[in-house]
């Protein structure tokens, strides 16, 4: 299998990405090509003393900044990193794209290259976020690409989320729910209400509405969200774990006697660390497209890279892709188009 | 002043009212007549030793379940807490009305029975969350009102939490922020982008587009979405409260040298729960009222109802609702009805 990844997006590129993508090679016995300027590519290499076995480089001279309009990337930087290994995977030179670049950007030009798998309306960004479930995490999807959604969308959400869960993280049924404001199927907009009939008719494992305060509790497996509500959903847990993380590190530093403390519960410390750290489940899969495409974290360093890259592995090689085409077909029979 | 409250309302009814309403009577020099079933409520204050010094009692036969259907209270529960307590604040028996019953139904006959003020599309809930924001909490409205917004709404809901919080908080000029998927004025949906405009225009200090993840940061004062996402962000921040304080409880309780850290930084600990203590911060006002009415938390014991007490003393001595009206108006004038 070989891994596809931009070597120039993301804080921390192109060093954590090379390294992140040596130490996959290494541990998950795969081929990977780094995409970028092959100049740069392999001094940093040199300089960081990692060896080319199993790594490759196709080059592309330019960068997408991060600032870039979405809409404008292909016309603007053709010959980016982005675009030119969303070009290779298309052509099928490799099995799967991760890049830490902008969303936005990586988004508009996976649509447009590789292409929305047929009767998907719109690809969604599904983002794994750590949460009492038992996967250890919740896919949250749409987290952001689509900020008005018709409900046959929300319910492709719940399909592609559905698959993506059973394959990746092993569940046998996930539990798909609904994110609204109460638990009655008569909650919520119009909008809601006709994706709450759709899913019900899905093939997954729908579990109804689900109440935001159960989110981070694990009251559902996949959480089904309009890209506005995913993606304040997503900040908002963003935002909340860096305040409890302050606030604790505030109450362990306050004196001596609390700095005790830390060090007599510093195991404990770490496993909350661990578990709200997002380098644990690595990227978040584009759901609808013709190819797999992994968004890593902008603030990705080489651990969160070689993740990545193992669930791009698994994301490649799991027939995802085929099998959420089958499903979204055996929805749009149940419910025909324009009927909703 | 004269605060009226609902003897029925909330899990800890009527007991947990009766003393919250004693000790606000005697901390804060207010008047309070209890809603409710005379017979009852007198039998209550006997069993706890209440003094019905300042206390007195508006006699209601009815409770309204917490499964009643809110558009439906008037006529099913005419003689209820609720609705008599609602009918005493119109007809001028008492300044502001607390209940911690239904949020739905609290609203609806609010709404039916006080009436909403002059040039008020909607009326919002206000529920005062604790963040890092000056004033320790950030007023977020709508957080469950009114599912879909227009633009005109959610620019009042600005103005309404700006005077609410520049009187109540004490802010001279709240920071009134929208909560968006990002902060530039061309982001969300063409609702947000209009209410940007109109934000932009009305009499408040608008700080632009705000994105969730700086809500808990304390990134704004007065939080402005519609009653979904802010139902959602209501529920959720609710969600990893509970996480967080579980995983904390966990690490502290996993051994013996654990439990001895707890001992050793347990002010910290209890810094830490105060903060996160919705009782604090009392109620969510019900915003845009010919007359105040706050909604307690339903889960609010003594102290929390003192808490809403004293808030109530705020709201109903303010002139907030002369205020708001004068603030909704100056914005009519600067974008007249119909053009958004």
């Amino acid at each position: 299998m070989r891994i596809l990844i931009d070597g120039f997006g993301g804080d921390h590129a192109p060093d954590e990405v090379i390294q992140g993508a040596a130490d996959a090679v290494r541990e998950y016995g795969v081929e990977v090509t780094l995409v970028g300027d092959e100049r740069i590519l392999r001094e940093r290499m040199k300089v960081l003393g990692v060896e080319p076995r199993g790594l490759s480089i196709h080059h592309a001279p330019e960068v997408v900044p991060m600032e870039a309009e979405p809409a404008s990337v292909l016309k603007q930087y053709p010959e980016s990193s982005l675009v030119k290994g969303l070009e290779l995977l298309r052509d099928g030179g490799g099995d799967v794209f991760v890049s830490a670049g902008s969303t936005g950007a990586l988004m508009v030009a996976a649509t447009l290259i590789v292409k929305r798998m047929k009767g998907v309306a719109r690809a969604a960004i599904a983002t794994p976020i750590p949460t009492n479930a038992p996967a250890g995490m919740t896919l949250l999807l749409d987290s952001g690409a689509n900020v008005e959604c018709r409900p046959e969308m929300l319910a492709g959400f719940g399909i592609m989320g559905s698959v993506y869960m059973r394959r990746i993280a092993g569940l046998e049924r996930p539990r798909v729910g609904l994110i609204n404001v109460g638990t009655e199927e008569t909650k919520g907009t119009e909008t809601l209400k006709a994706a709450h009939r759709l899913l019900g008719e899905a093939p997954v494992h729908f579990v109804g509405n689900v109440e935001a305060r159960e989110f981070p509790l694990g009251g559902c497996d996949v959480a089904v969200t309009d890209g506005l509500v995913g993606n304040v959903m997503l900040k908002l847990t963003e935002g909340w774990g860096k305040a409890f993380s302050d606030m604790i590190k505030e109450m362990f530093m306050a004196s001596g006697k609390s700095k005790l403390a830390a060090l007599l519960v510093k195991d404990g410390i770490r496993a909350f660390k661990a578990r709200l750290d997002y380098t644990e489940h690595g990227g978040a899969p584009l759901l609808g497209l013709r190819r797999p495409v992994i968004k890593a974290h902008g603030s990705s360093n080489a651990k969160a890279f070689k993740n990545a890259i193992r669930q791009a592995k698994g994301f490649a090689g799991g027939e995802i892709i085929a099998e959420i085409e089958g499903a979204i077909a055996a929805l749009k029979q149940a419910a025909p188009e324009g009927e909703h």
